[in-house]
C-alpha cells in the first residue's frame, strides 16, 4: 500500500518485472544505463521531462523512457503501475533520497 | 485485428514489448534461449504446460515462462495481451508453422 515503493513481481531476461501504487510527484531522476518501461495498470500516470511535452498514460498504455533522459513520474491520485528495468536498477536513478530504495521486496 | 500476430510496441534494454489480439489454441512451442512474460490487458490467457497445471491469467495478471519450457497459450475468447521477449525471438518459438512470423510490424 505504500506509494513510490516497487516490489518485484518476476524477472524475465535479466530485466525485473515490478509493480508500484503511486500518488503524487516522485523526483526527477535518470538511469544512466537503462532505459525504464512503463505501463499504466490503473489511473493515470503523468510522466514530466525536462526539454518535452508531459507524457499522459491512461490505463493501458506504456512509455519507454530511454537511458540518460531525466524524467519525473506523477500521478494526480492513486495508480497502479509496472515498471521494466534491469533487476538491479534502483528507483531513484542517479540520485540518493529519502526515497531511495536497495532493497527490492518480491511479491507473489 | 489478425490473431496471433505480435506487432511491435516498444523496445526496452533490447527486450521487445509485442502486442497481440489472440483466439483460440496457438501452437505448443518452447523458446530455448528466452523467458517470455504474458501480461494479460483485456481479456482471459490460458497457458498450458506439458506437465504442469494450467496457468489461467485475467486482466492485469502476468506470467513469466523461462526458457525451454514448452507451452500452450490459448484465448476461448477475444484477449488482448503484452509480450515481453527478446527483440529477435520468434513467435513459434523452435516450432516452424504457417503462423510462424519472422518479420514483425511496429505500432505507434
Amino acid at each position: 500500500s505504500e506509494h513510490w515503493s516497487p516490489r518485484l513481481a518476476a524477472e524475465c531476461n535479466g530485466q525485473a518485472v515490478k509493480l508500484a501504487k503511486v500518488e503524487g510527484e516522485f523526483v526527477w531522476h535518470r538511469h544512466e544505463d537503462a532505459d525504464e518501461l512503463f505501463f499504466v495498470r490503473s489511473g493515470q500516470l503523468r510522466v514530466e521531462f525536462r526539454d518535452e511535452p508531459d507524457a499522459v498514460l491512461d490505463e493501458g498504455e506504456l512509455l519507454v523512457v530511454p537511458r540518460g533522459v531525466e524524467h519525473r513520474p506523477v500521478a494526480e491520485s492513486e495508480a497502479e503501475i509496472l515498471l521494466f528495468e534491469p533487476t538491479g536498477s534502483r528507483n531513484t536513478g542517479h540520485v540518493e533520497t529519502d526515497r531511495t530504495e536497495t532493497d527490492i521486496e518480491r511479491v507473489d
